[in-house]
This record gives C-alpha cells, structure tokens and sequence, in this order.
C-alpha cells in the first residue's frame, strides 16, 4: 500500500512503495536486477496477460481487450506508486498537522504504463510519425480520464528511455500518473511565472522562446511548438518543446495541435538517437494542475514538455544545492541538434 | 571560463562549465571516460606536482608545500566551477535583467578539493576516527577561509564517493564551493523553517529528531549529534546527521563538536561500506548563508548534513516533480542500519 509523505523541510512529496523491493540486503552492491529478457517482456504482443487488464488500447474496431493486435496498450502499472483501490474515496486520507513534522497519507490515485508500440527494440525515436502520434493522442486521452477523478490534483505524463534514466523494462513505454497532491516543481513554476507576468505584462516562456531565436538556440520549429535549449540548460543537450501561442493546459490541445507535438517529440528523440547513439533520456510534460480551471489562468504559466538526457551525473552538488554543473555550451548543443 | 545562467522557471543556477569536455561528439554514448588508474592518480602521494598548488595541508611541522608527508591536503579543483582568476573582483560581474529571462555572469568563487588520506583505495568509512577527525577540522578551516571573500554568498561542502555519485577520481576526496548566489534549495529551507517556527516557536529540525525518537528511526547518537532516517526518506537509507542543539551555521561549531560530528560520519559511513557492501554516495552539509550573521537567527534554520546512498534511480517523476518514489521503508532501513 504505498504511502505519502512531506519532506517539510523542502516541501517535496515522497511516495514510500515498498512492493518492488522488500528486504534491506536486496540494495547491497552485490545484487543486479537484470531486466526480463525480449522473450518474457510482459510488454510484448501476445503476453497481455501478463499485465494488469489493460485500461485502454488503439486497436482495430471489434478487437477484444487483453488480446493481441494493439498499435498502443494502456495497463495499471504492476507496482502502482499511486493506486485507486488502496481506500475508500473519502477526503480524509491524507493528514497534515501543523503543528509538527508529519504530512503523511495514502498515496491514492493512478499510476498507468502508456505501452508505445508493439516493437520490443524500437525507442520512439525510431517509430514512424504515425505512431508517435497515436502515443500522444493517447496521453491526453488518459489524461482527460485520471483527471476527472475528484481527489486528483496533478497529472504527470513522464517518459523514460534507458536503463540509467530508470526504464526497469526495455520495452518503449510511457507512464502516467494521477496524485492526490501538488508536486512543489509545478507550484514553484506557477509562481514565478505569475509574478513575472505582474512584472512584465508578458509570458516568461514566450519570451524564452524569444531568447532562444536570439541566441541561436532554436533546433526546430513548426506552426505550433519551438524545440530549442534553454539558455539555463542544467545538463548538456536537454531540450524544450514549447507551444508558439499561449496554453496553460496540455489537456486543452486540438487534434492538430496535438499531432504537431508528435512531429516535434519524433524529430527530438531521433536527433538524440542518431546524433548520441541513442542516449538514455527522461522527457515529462509539464502543465497547470486540474484543479485550476482551462483557460481562465492567462497571467503566466505555459504547459511544456522538458527531455533531460541522462549522459551526465548527478553529484552530490546538485542533490545538495540544485545547482548544477552542465559541461556542454548550450549554444554547440543547439548547433549540433541542429544539423542533419 | 564558468559561467553562471539562472533558470528563471525554477530560480535554480546553473554553472556552465566547459573545461572537461568541449566537444558534443563526446557526449555519444560510444565514448566512456576512464578514472586514472592507481599508478597515475594526481591525489597519491608523491604526485603533489600534478595538481593545482595546494592551498593548505594537514602535516608534520616544517613540512613544505607540495611536498609528500601530508595527512589531508586541499587544492583548487583543476576544473573549477567557481574561479577567483577569471574577473575583477567587482560587484558587476552578474547580470540580472527584471524585465526578460535572462540572469547570468561569471561564475566568480572557489571550487576546491580536499583529498582526505594518503590511502588511495580507502574510502572514508574505512579510515581511523583521528583521520575522519583532521578531515572534519579541515572542512570547517576551509569553509572560514572561503566565507570570508566578500563575494560569496554561500559555502556548500559536499562528498561524492563511487562513480555513479559523480566522483571521477577513485582517490577518496570531498570537495568545498564558495558561491556568489544563494541555492534556491537553502532559500527554500530557511523559509520553511521560519515559517514552522513562527507558527510552533520550536525548531523544525529539532521536532524532526523527536519524530525520529518516536518513530524508532533513530540509527545513532552521541553527545552532540542525531543520526537517523527521515520519515520523508527520497531515496532507500538516506540519513540524516542533525546537532542536538540549536545551531545555524556549522563554521560555528567547537572543536569537540567537529570531533563528535567526526564520529558520527564515520559511524554512518562504515555502515553503509559494511551493509550495503560500499554503495556509492554523496553527502553534503546544509548551513545558514555566510550573508547571514552567526548566532542571530534563532528563529528557525538549523545547519544539518545529508546522505543519500545512490543505489536506486531517479527518472522521470523525480525530474520532472521533485516526487520521489522511494522502494525502501525508512523504518525498515533504520533497523537494518542500527544491527551491528
């Protein structure tokens, strides 16, 4: 059952789940968890009942759920961080006391693997554009879905690629999850970016993409997104996608929209592929909680999506600090993404 | 030549710096980086000559600089990411526009390392307490040194050990930062604590080391220090070394605290290298801002150290909402811990 808890000294939830790993000796050094094999890869056509029942497929008309012929399959994730059935659906779950250290609660909510293609070996990177866009089409569906739950506050759509950027089945698949809470990432976002509209009368991320034009930063744009590295890029190559004209919500995006994001999210992952000999990578939308309401919040905050390679390490400045040491010049990053 | 750009979405800094690798081919995931073989290690006695000239040293009396003979020795990092050298040292050296995104300067500071025994092959946990000692009192020697330029602002001492923590030389060694930018992550904390202590008059660290006591997390004490983990743990045996009495700023301790805080590192640190078989970590100390004056701000923050054992990965949802999803019970993992 996992659990909620507040770091009250950061603000920062931790989900504590502890069904995956259960004895203290299995994080000793000698241990090496090995991913399961091409052929026993629960995410693997034909094994589909080797997942939690699936919650939504792209197949063809009349295909039954939990059978094979799927283009895009959707499952509760197996060791679910946040999970539905753990208590009644009362309010009550989540306790904070303010007069002392503890915030803690069941973590309720969803926690769902967005599986992207029946190809075991293939990244996204590597997928046509048609299916990228059945991925993206996807995470807004089961966006709109987790957020129609009351007690969901944040839905997060998060990719990761490669063993190292934490990707425990090497088989392509994203994940979403619906939480009960307001990650304190977002929150700070928010703020800063309302406080900069007070200032300036202007988006901070619009003017972002601005400053990207302007220091030659931009990799590739299309009628609705700019990639580009920001100039305050904390690790080399990360890489933003950022709508040309101002949405708060990624849930909000039309069908075109949504297939101009695929072409921009299949032109990054490609570079990254091709250019990195495809680099393990973690790429996560962010966008305004559902708690506020679409389209009423036109004062600061941007939906984007961030991808973070994962070819630096994280030391012991940036756990401590948030500062972080980035050995590559964004300006040569973009200027070598940039070339086909 | 570092240079210091701010991510105006987080308030978080960033230092680029590009010494170590220049080029972007280098970041393909063909190419791995080697740590120098034992026989060409530059912090091995004997090859004071391959590195920065030593700025102090821990040896017999009469002994010369860069010379063999020393206990624990400390130079500039040969890569720094902050650098006295490179500006005037003037107050103009960063820029911050109100009205765009755009923050930046020179990384102007000290990036120094402190390599902390002769014995290459022992890590930290492996060292006699008298040695742990002269490291903990060389810490605190060079942390009044650094604090006392007038441009910085704050002083982070921190320790990567393994390769995966961010320590590219085997040769155990820590390494202290003077910086001209205050860490949104210590802002954050002396925020948050004030605030509890307005609200409580009781330190928020200090009702930490009570829930601690209650929640039987307690894995060590003596005379002057707490060690335990947090009930808010991020990452599986993450622990916590907290003063049992108020104290902002860890340049302010006396000498048989140092000693006794060398007791409890060395404690911590040979039961992680014991019963985890030497996991990699970092740990770093969290202190009141030199900007700020000792011993007046009994109000809420208390300077404390953190260490976060690097046996799990953090992917996308940490990245992208600073929530953690922790395998391990901290309850559990104190148990473990306190067996000898």
């Amino acid at each position: 059952m996992p659990e909620l808890r507040l770091n009250p000294l950061t603000g920062e939830w931790v989900v504590i789940a502890t069904e995956r790993a259960a004895r203290p000796e299995s994080f000793s050094q000698k241990d090496v968890v090995k991913a399961p094999p091409m052929n026993a890869c629960p995410f693997c056509m034909g094994r589909e009942d080797q997942t939690p029942p699936e919650v939504y497929a792209v197949g063809p008309e009349g295909r039954l759920p939990n059978t094979p012929d799927w283009k895009v399959r959707v499952v509760p994730n197996k060791f679910s961080a946040f999970a539905r059935d753990i208590i009644p659906a009362d309010e009550g779950f989540l306790q904070v006391n303010p007069n002392g250290v503890v915030a803690a609660g069941y973590a309720y909510g969803a926690h769902e693997v967005i599986v992207s293609s029946p190809a075991h070996e293939l990244s996204i990177g590597q997928l046509e554009l048609e299916q990228v866009e059945r991925i993206v089409q996807t995470y807004q569906r089961r966006y709109r879905v987790l957020a129609k739950d009351k007690l969901v506050k944040y839905v997060q759509i998060i990719c990761n690629h490669g063993k190292v950027a934490g990707a425990s089945l090497e088989h392509p698949h994203s994940q979403i999850f619906g939480m009960p809470v307001l990650p304190q990432n977002i929150l700070t976002e928010i703020e800063r970016t309302r406080e900069y509209y007070k200032l300036n009368k202007r988006h901070m991320l619009l003017d972002a993409v601005q400053n990207a034009r302007e220091k030659n930063l931009v990799i590739y744009e299309n009628d609705a997104f700019v990639m580009f590295e920001p100039f305050w890029a904390k690790v080399p190559f990360e890489t933003w996608i950022v709508p040309k004209h101002w949405e708060s919500r990624f849930d909000q995006l039309t069908e075109v929209e949504l297939n101009a994001l695929a072409q921009s999210i299949s032109i990054m992952l490609q570079k990254l592929y091709l250019k990195l000999n495809n680099p393990p990578y973690n790429y996560y939308i962010h966008t305004l909680p559902v708690t506020e309401e679409a389209g009423k919040d036109k004062v600061g905050f941007l939906w984007h999506l961030e991808c973070i390679p994962r070819i630096s390490i994280q030391a012991g400045l940036e756990y401590g600090t948030g500062v972080f040491i980035n050995t590559m010049m964004p300006e040569k990053a973009a200027e070598f993404l940039r070339e086909s």
